[in-house]
């Protein structure tokens, strides 16, 4: 199994995105007077993230970016946590949290040394903008960045995991998909793709209950990308 | 000024593409036993690039990717340099040359320092598989891949340059185009962005007669990316 290339799931896999909203949530929201539960916004904020994205999957609504999205629903939900009426700066800027998103601790050194074997990419739901700065500030060593954006769709269409392959002028064989969500190797799989399932069992907090064992004999499983850098021989 | 990401031009701007394949040329041609010279091919090559594209710029071809604008004129060069009838493999490998070109001395030097306070990225006529291999050998550090492939176009049609702005979710005035070629700049200018002049006299050889110097009063202009991180205050 030499793949020519890996892509990446990056919310959940690479990146804690309930930890990191919560952090940034306490924080601002103590700023503004307004304190919140953070961990509570994150989880409410992150349930809205499928069924925005469905409506485009479905055909019932064009494309749109996943900013976009994240900030429908941060309205949708502001009232709720005593947010409403902050004014558009202040709303942008906490939108922006998407793209200030902290990674898992193995993520980098994982990444790192899967780099000198591997050509090295996202391939998440989130856009161009976004994933480029958040690895612009975590240090994330892609070599280039994929998006479903690129393809104007939203995993686990089939488009977004094909596109990918013809960008990286690859066969879907030659490129492994990683992530942390059965159903996201389940869709690669299907198109040819090998697949590596990293466990992130407290993506959703310590009482998480999905994903937390591999759902089929994907090509590999691990529970960091330190460990699949091992496991591939990096 | 303070753009928000640098994009630059590579063939002849970041890459030695004429010194490139000239020695990579010179060595397979003499292991096949059918030696050439390699900067007449270089050149041979090179001046079939622009019609190529052209066919597509005007509608009168649909988008192709570069690999396969090259290949086409490989093809229609290689009789020319005694390389008729070369295999599939072969012919393969003549044609990733294109991946494989090396920077200028000053390039990577002149990027990382730029890499540090700005976002950057080629754009690029070549495609993605291309600039990103290419980056990958030459340590070209990327925050992310732009290419007309992304946009099914060739600079200087505007919307490749339109596209790579929207994509990093900036305004044409808040992304710099960093070129050798000024009819590069000139069509990056007219739609608002900065642009940064990078003299390369010899890109063309000792004998060059073409953008010796701006043609107008761009934002920078410079002899290196080591004077234009100097410029820039990295």
């Amino acid at each position: 199994m030499n793949p020519g290339a890996l892509v990446f799931d990056v919310f959940g896999t690479c990146v804690d995105w309930r930890g990191s909203i919560a952090r940034e949530a306490e924080r601002w929201s103590r700023e503004l007077g307004r304190p919140v539960d953070g961990t509570a916004l994150a989880d409410a904020w992150r349930a809205a993230y499928q069924p925005a994205m469905e409506e485009i999957r479905s055909g019932r609504r064009p494309f749109a970016q996943l900013d976009t999205l994240h900030r429908e629903n941060l309205e949708r939900i502001a009232h709720r946590f005593g947010l409403g009426g902050l004014d558009e700066a202040t709303m942008e800027r906490i939108n922006r949290v998407w793209h200030r998103l902290d990674p898992w601790p193995d993520t980098v050194p994982g990444l790192r040394r899967l780099r000198s074997r591997f050509l090295l990419a996202p391939l998440s739901n989130g856009g161009v903008a976004l994933l480029t700065r958040m690895a612009k500030r975590a240090g994330m060593p892609w070599d280039l960045i994929l998006s479903g954006e690129l393809f104007e769709g939203y995993k686990p269409e089939p488009k977004v995991y094909l596109g990918a392959a013809r960008l990286l002028d690859l066969a879907p064989a030659q490129v492994m998909m990683v992530a942390a969500h059965n159903g996201d190797l389940a869709a690669a799989a299907a198109l040819g793709m090998k697949t590596a399932f990293v466990r992130r069992p407290t993506e959703y907090g310590p009482a998480q209950t999905t994903d937390l064992a591999p759902s089929a004999t994907w090509d590999i499983s691990v529970d960091s990308m330190e460990a699949l850098a091992d496991t591939l021989g990096c």
